[in-house]
């Protein structure tokens, strides 16, 4: 079944000058499908990342967090159908045994290899099936619907996006794929999201750029508040666009957009998702309370099951925020639903009656506003309502 | 629909000398059922309490908190169906308006008067439907079983617990009941809990005793993560056992335990539960470490709807491990479920296949043991796995 807010169409994404792109099925756990993604990047493309905080991040994440520190890139593998994560050594020697066939393949040094893994947790990865299609592949510049695809798990829809920024006068393009359909949804679920840009931009920059904008994106969503061993967003840039050295605002800006549209993409592709919902925090200590009190809502199995029930239920949303352990005026709290207010000066809005949100409250998009009275800091988390599907996708995954 | 664990004969309670109780329906919200609860207490009784650390705390633990600073009671009031949180200044004066008609009645302080309110958040409780009851009740002293039905919500069964200790060579007896099926989580679950004793016990050795056997009973159950903004535990000690002054160590004993069996039941009662999860933690840095890395895993909705379909997918208890944020050693996590060795030395046991656990994991009773070799901490997590009824309930609360 697929998710209801399946895209009509998918962007059309232009070749990037200086990375090549090749999809294949290697058949680690999928058939009649591509699971496995190669991408090759020209000489001197530089590459930021971040990577789960789990304590239990897999052997992939680890290594990658070891590559990153060169900033160079010469290639990225990525398997999907198994994660390789908590395999101990062995799962070590497979990402060592990939990185090492990967460099001789593409006349790179095996430090300039990323891969990235998504799938069931604690098996060993039957790595010789990557290395033995590595020299089989036939690489394209526009093969990325074909990489969308081949990052996905429990994905029901390939996730692209495309954006184009100005930087010292030159135009840059930016493409991105991501899969996940739990933010987190160990398992399957990881988030992975791959970004590639033409500009040259040297690679501290490039790291705090991504960081900005992952802040602001793909760590603002949550589908089950469940965090994987092996999250990985990493962003290419080849250079090839010639640009100097110069103004990245716009860059930063076309990024961020583009990460959250594929954000938003792993939210509405969330594991049973029925409902999308936007949850704006206003009036906290910090942007940080905000994000926390978000979250609390968001991660809150009563909220979530609400929703699911098109419940205006906010009575949950108190809790919710009284739970959270931020900063919070009980009797200056006011919520909106939709644009109405339901809450306010710590209890219901005399005004307010269920019959002016229940149509808002049936739809497929809903909008909760809270002001918790205290301060300026402010905070918009995406999240999805929690059905019976997602406890059926959950319960019979692995059989 | 009833719990699958609803117990097949009740404890026989005992009268407590100094204690009468009466419950009546006063038509709050139910029908056909006692709602209102009260008991009232002998000159001399002293009293205990432990609230919900939520900051959207409801206007009865608001004075609760205030009366106990006295350390006397006269009389508890308790009703079900509205929880009278997040109803500003007319649950303010509600509260005054019972605590003020009860200790008319009773010939009390208003300030000896306890008061608790559990039901839906956010609508005025309609106070006069309480206080014109207090005049038409008829007290005894063996009404534990209608007391124990009076304060239940989603609660499928009534939950009661008897036990005895003996304090400088007199027997005491200590009777409680509880409440409580859904939105529980550490830090007092929604849950209203009750115990009377007939021990004579100054306010401040209560206070601690009862902090103390809390913190190792209900602060270790969750059912979904959620924190109630009404979790309220009282302990009313009447002094009518006439003991001198002593050691409590057979009192703390006997409290802990009958605290622990109320909140085992809370979990056995969870909202959609058909499987009791025990989760025991050790090697963890310290005592708190472990607690907080089992209730990481107790609150997964992964793991909670694996265990659901009797999968043993452990990859999600290494996942909720990393999640924890506590320190762990990847490498030396071992698992156990059922007590057969799934994981260890952080990979898959060689000699573990799914057969071994396959009829434990179809059973009503979970165990599951992780330890995260780091230290000596530990400690033991009683949660229920993530149904389709929970969504089910949930979903159809408040209609």
């Amino acid at each position: 079944m697929t998710s209801p807010f399946i895209p009509s169409s998918y962007p059309d994404l232009s070749p990037i000058s200086g990375v090549t792109l090749a999809a294949a099925n290697c058949g680690i756990r999928y058939k009649d499908r591509p699971d496995l993604l190669v991408a090759q990047f020209c000489d001197g493309t530089t590459v930021a990342g971040v990577f789960t905080t789990s304590l239990t991040a897999s052997a992939p994440v680890e290594a990658c967090r070891q590559s990153l520190k060169s900033g160079k890139a010469g290639a990225l593998v990525v398997n999907s159908g198994n994660s390789n994560a908590f395999t101990g050594k062995h799962g070590v020697a497979s990402v060592l045994r990939i990185t090492e066939a990967a460099a001789t393949s593409f006349g790179r040094k095996p430090t300039e290899i990323f891969t990235a893994s998504t799938g069931v947790i604690g098996e060993k990865l039957p790595d010789e099936k990557i290395t033995s299609a590595l020299g089989t592949l036939s690489f394209s510049d526009n093969a990325w619907s074909d990489a969308a695809r081949a990052i996905m798990t429990t994905d029901t829809y390939p996730k692209m996006a495309t954006r184009s920024a100005t930087i010292g006068g030159k135009i840059v393009t930016i493409n991105g794929i991501a899969k996940g359909s739990g933010m987190i949804a160990p398992d399957m679920a990881t988030m992975l999201a791959f970004v590639f840009t033409d500009a040259a931009i040297a690679h501290p920059q490039l790291q705090s750029m991504l960081a900005a904008a992952n802040e602001k994106t793909f760590n603002c969503i949550s589908v089950d508040g469940d965090t994987s061993t092996s999250d990985t967003l990493l962003l290419f840039a080849t250079g090839k666009a010639g640009n100097a050295a110069g103004d990245c605002n716009d860059f930063q800006r076309a990024l961020t957009e583009l990460l959250h549209e594929l954000a938003l993409h792993v939210v509405r592709d969330g594991e049973g998702a029925e409902k999308f919902v936007t949850i704006t925090v206003t009036g906290a200590e910090h942007a940080r309370a905000a994000r926390t009190i978000g979250m609390s809502i968001a991660n809150s199995p009563l909220v979530k099951t609400a929703l699911a029930a098109s419940d205006a239920n906010w009575g949950r949303i108190v809790m919710a925020v009284g739970k959270a352990g931020q900063k919070a005026d009980r009797d200056a709290l006011a919520i909106k639903i939709g644009g109405v207010s339901v809450a306010r000066n710590g209890e219901a809005d005399p005004a307010y009656k269920e019959s002016m949100i229940a149509a808002h409250m049936q739809g497929r998009e809903i909008h909760i506003e809270v002001d918790v009275g205290i301060g300026s800091g402010s905070a918009t988390i995406y999240t999805c309502d929690l059905t019976h599907r997602y406890i059926d996708i959950n319960g019979s995954y692995r059989t």
